[in-house]
């Protein structure tokens, strides 16, 4: 088994995918521990705060954690490291903003290259303390470790703590699986392109949709059925909702949003957006943009939430000429 | 400059040092919300689960994070990948022990060699996903990624997530700063060659002393004055209880409890023994022993807490023959 990916101007080749760990661990059987609300398999876990034995006890707690690698999520011999730093928090957060929650806290963990200089270090802290304190979830804790061997690369782990948007209302967050026939799908802004050639752009520059999603989960109320982020590609990402929710989902190539210069296929497959796919009512009033600001979220209506059949993809997209394009399986492997 | 390291058989030099990265993290101006009760610089955080805007209204948590790295704690090409799971959630959980908490959750992110094999990736799975449902903290979350490069070795990150062990009375946890003249200092059991010359060991067997860091706290009270957990060596964990408290501490070298076929000198450097170091007041009833079974702990009194002078080192040991040792430095820097 092979995966190959040209993410980041390098190209590999591995014994297994990450699709098929994570298949792996989801089809275990999930936790009898009463206190896990939402185990693995959504953007963030769900846990009640309370100790083993009183389990009723304590309020939800999201949870999750994502990674930052060289080469594969950035180039480390290009890119100053508080921006490797600052991308591996906001990446993170981005989960916390696909379920609609406020930010409590994070935790990072990092591995140096054993060759790391003591000031890309320190700006790697800078660019991790910043980033965090800016989305108010103030970086509490972690570890620091350097490799034992020469080409050990760097990688972060960044865990995110958030509270579920409407805790009094019983902590319901915005989960991938429900989706509903007849939603429309919803992009809050531009794919495609996020990674420039010379590996910066957008990837390590955007700020996750946290108020933009806590603003959609006020607005849009219940008619707000699912939601994720979009950091493998808009393809496979939808897929996961799709696939969550028993749905397929139909996308019209000439409403995806593209960032400039970008065709709709690199806009589908490209990943690292960032931004937020939504699965909303078609009742729902439905606002054109979020803010009043210069950096205001413009929403677009890409496609629609349509039955489960043999004869659509899991994800497909509608092509100028009328075709129906598979597009299930464009974006990362699970980057 | 430069560190090296005789552990798990490899040596290394390398640019930085772990501890000096965590001297420029912990000299960084600490977080000014209000939801931090505790910053980085204990064994973990506390945090008010609490949005934002409402700083006050949540229950304290305890988080914290720890790394199991190929070269570094284990050998993965010795030690089949389960045991190697368990280290990774077992130790991240010896911190929460070291804090009087009880375990809410676990999230592990893994990064996995290129050449990794499917059947070493599930029995990790299984390592992880066991190890945290024994000692209830369920493993709700997480990523796996694999490396882009040939040679990067395994790593896993795991988070943990506890509640303070007194909840009702204000969230007390066990810090490290709470050290006094005249406490004595306890270790609940044998250290030293924890990890054999074969890689294998107590360091991938231990179970985290999660119940009697719970039961300690419920027989001492208030004379518990400061507790650590022993993953890098008696000497330098002592030392961080000795610098956080403002105190010096004289160990006596027969009573450092010793693994078979161990030296003392060994006992107070070899690390990765996971018992639990108390300084306890000098009026406590101090049990012999917790719990009945065969496992049951035993408790030795190995020194106390002395004033802070410049004719005592950090931590000394007090030889048979009446010298005093410095063995501050004895131990990892900073595993």
């Amino acid at each position: 088994m092979q995966a190959a990916q040209p993410v980041h101007g390098r190209y590999y080749t591995s014994t297994v995918r990450e699709s098929e760990v994570l298949k792996s661990i989801l089809g275990r059987s999930p936790s009898d521990d009463p206190r896990v609300l939402i185990g693995p398999g959504d953007d963030l876990a769900c846990v009640r705060v309370s100790p083993p034995e009183s389990p009723e006890v304590g309020p939800p707690l999201l949870v999750g954690a994502d990674q930052v690698i060289d080469g594969l999520h950035v180039r480390a011999d290009l890119i100053p490291w508080d921006l490797i730093g600052r991308k591996a928090v906001c990446r993170a957060l981005s989960d916390v903003a696909a379920m609609a929650g406020r930010p409590v806290a994070t935790i990072a963990t990092a591995l140096l290259p054993a060759d790391a200089e003591a000031h890309a270090v320190e700006k790697l802290c800078t660019g991790l303390f910043e980033a965090a304190a800016l989305v108010h979830a103030p970086l509490v804790g972690g570890d620091v470790a350097i490799h034992r061997t020469d080409s050990g690369p760097l990688s972060i782990s960044v865990t995110v703590l958030a509270t579920p948007s409407e805790q009094q209302s019983g902590g319901q967050s915005v989960r991938r699986d429900g989706a509903r026939v007849g939603d429309r799908l919803v992009v809050t802004g531009p794919l495609g392109g996020a990674v420039g050639a010379d590996g910066f752009g957008h990837h390590l520059t955007f700020t996750p949709r946290l108020s933009e999603a806590v603003m959609l989960r006020a607005i849009l109320g219940v008619d707000l059925h699912a939601m994720i982020d979009l950091s493998d590609g808009l393809g496979r990402d939808a897929g996961r909702i799709a696939a969550a929710s028993g749905v397929h989902m139909m996308l019209d190539a000439m409403q995806v949003p593209c960032r400039t210069g970008v065709s709709w296929e690199q806009a589908v497959g490209d990943g690292e957006d960032y931004e937020l796919l939504l699965a909303v009512g078609p009742e729902a009033n439905l606002p054109e943009a979020l803010g009043g600001s210069a950096e205001s979220c413009h929403l677009h209506v890409i496609g629609e939430v349509v039955e489960a059949s043999a004869d659509t993809p899991l994800v497909g997209v509608r092509t100028l000429d009328g075709e129906v394009r598979d597009v299930s399986a464009m974006g990362w492997d699970h980057g």
